[in-house]
């Protein structure tokens, strides 16, 4: 497997890029998240949606706590070579961790963010009542 | 007009969110940019996408030069609050500076980028001829 690819990835000064994760079949953005060269080289090799967590300063495999899983169908680049768009099948079809199908679940409407979606499945149905 | 949603919108250490633009017909990615809090507010007060240029430090209106502005036609804040997403109507069905309909138009194949969109206009037309 040739990486050359890998290297028209503009990393920022944090080496991470942007991940938009839109669903492949509705075309619904489903959340943006950040990556770095490992998390991508997983994400390809492993065909499962990997990130860097800022949070957690590791290695994010999506759904390895609550099993919804995203498995990538294909990856663009864009222009200036910082962002990606990961097209996935959405496991469960539940991307956010409220239990909702994308995580851009606030809708401005009259100055107000109001909610746009319904949560799917609750947190202690998800993650179990420790969580 | 009251601002208050915008005090949920939470800022990076420059001062920035992402913020990811949806074609409102299509669904298509379009692009990512960034935007401060002026942006966000131009945007929302002129119906028109504004960002921050991170590489010519200002504000930048989004076709300002090209004419291809974006027509905002709703706004979505993500769960964690750091990421919007615009969608809009693409005037001119061209975002990307390269003269095609998305910035995200390099799709990994077998390994590689492949260019996945046409050039409507090149970039001579669009900006004319000293550009």
């Amino acid at each position: 497997m040739s990486y050359e690819w890998v290297s028209e990835i503009k990393w920022n000064a944090d080496g991470l890029v942007t991940v938009v994760v839109q669903d492949w079949g509705s075309g619904k953005i489903l959340m943006v998240a950040w990556a770095n060269e490992e998390a991508i080289l997983k994400s390809l090799s492993g065909g499962r949606a990997c990130f860097w967590s800022r949070s957690r300063s590791k290695l994010w495999l999506k759904g390895e706590s609550s099993g919804h899983y995203q498995l990538i169908k294909d990856v663009y680049l864009d222009c200036d070579g910082d962002s990606l768009v990961f097209t996935v099948e959405q496991i469960g079809g539940i991307a956010c961790h409220t239990g909702r199908n994308s995580c851009f679940f606030k809708k401005l409407e009259r100055d107000q963010w109001s909610i746009s979606e319904k949560v799917i499945k609750n947190a202690e149905e998800i993650y179990g009542q420790n969580e």
